[in-house]
């Protein structure tokens, strides 16, 4: 899978805490926006997936290097890519920039198994495997 | 209805913002474990009222005054009780202190009709009526 | 005052709650988006005003009426606008509607106090009294 | 060091998501909960680190296992404890179980460099020292 998607967001006051920067776990908020657009990039509506096929991406780990930090109204960019997937598996890779210089802000991954809507493992519908590159 | 219950818990540093003090709309979510904790006190677990009964309390307004700024680590003192109800419509009025001093930090109320699980309008379920007081 | 600015964002997941839709403090959340946009159409970075100025924006009360629910990758327009202004107090005025169909999702309204880095009450500075329309 | 913190929370309404669970962000919030409890525990308060000493514990890294889903009103306890220290780092590691039944619902650990409030870097001040171990 080589499709990288890239998004963009401003850093919410609300996003922030009283050391003046983005408090650590909106990150994982960035990680999602960047899963979902990611998905619109490979050619679904992960809403779709789950309403249609009631198939969901539970997460089972998470990730984050924090290496500058983010700011109230910083304009961050968010590159997600697959890195690994199967049937029952899925990896995404993160990488979150400042606009304005492109420093990198943080990185990382988050791996989620497919589940059904009683969160019991399930396989990645047919449907699904050409747009992961399965 | 005379029951108001009264929950503690402490400002976290995630609910903080870059002012320092916590995000205003942070206090829509302690009027929550308020609310939550009235329940409790009235004789009934708001999440059964979802598992077992299908009835959701869905949010038609909320108004909350600040009056004085909450700091990350305070102790905070949420009182809570119902300040209207009937058969469609509960509405509870909230008091935020802090502990130590007993300065009022925020009021406010929220109001309240009862749905199903497809947000259609429903009525509070008769085995309700006298915990609610009515 | 008759600017109104007008920005759009998308329901995160993470604003979702159990009953399927965006959780009611989250709409708080949406209106500060909506805030920081129009400082920018009024000519100003409310950071700015922050950093530079030392003048912040308190909250003195919210009030929100939520119409119908907003869901998961929902995209929202945010309409905010001043309703009154002195050199003590804004208030801005919000209305939340779905992109694709037009329907109202919430309306409402914070009232604010220009404060200090020390949460002592200011005026608001004249150079941006034009910009509010004073 | 063998202290190990353990402290309780109710999971709370506005921390689930569509899929009915804890969205998994929320986790880390949930770890800084225990990381403050730690703290008290060590004989000081986070809040007077910050406060008095200007030091700060900015988040370096952050990792999360997810093994069992949380839900709503769930009583959890967060166990926390320090897995390595030195005058410039502190990794925090994190158990979450479930009260009723002891089920671990997720594991995991955060890395942190010591900053002073220009978020560079210095070192932990001698007096904290013999609390952390070292």
């Amino acid at each position: 899978m080589n499709t990288v998607s890239e998004t963009r967001l401003r850093a919410r006051y609300a996003e922030t805490d009283r050391m003046g920067v983005v408090y650590y776990a909106n990150y994982l908020v960035w990680m999602e926006v960047g899963r979902v657009e990611l998905c619109k990039s490979l050619g679904f509506d992960y809403r779709d997936m789950e309403n249609e096929d009631g198939v969901f991406l539970a997460v089972a780990e998470s990730h984050c290097r924090y290496r500058a930090p983010a700011r109230f109204d910083d304009e961050v960019i968010i590159k997600t890519r697959v890195e690994d997937v199967n049937s029952r598996i899925v990896i995404f890779a993160y990488e979150m920039t400042l606009a304005g210089t492109g420093q990198v802000l943080a990185t990382g991954h988050t791996r989620h198994v497919f589940v059904n809507g009683q969160m019991q493992r399930t396989r990645l519908p047919q449907k699904y495997h050409g747009m992961f590159g399965l």
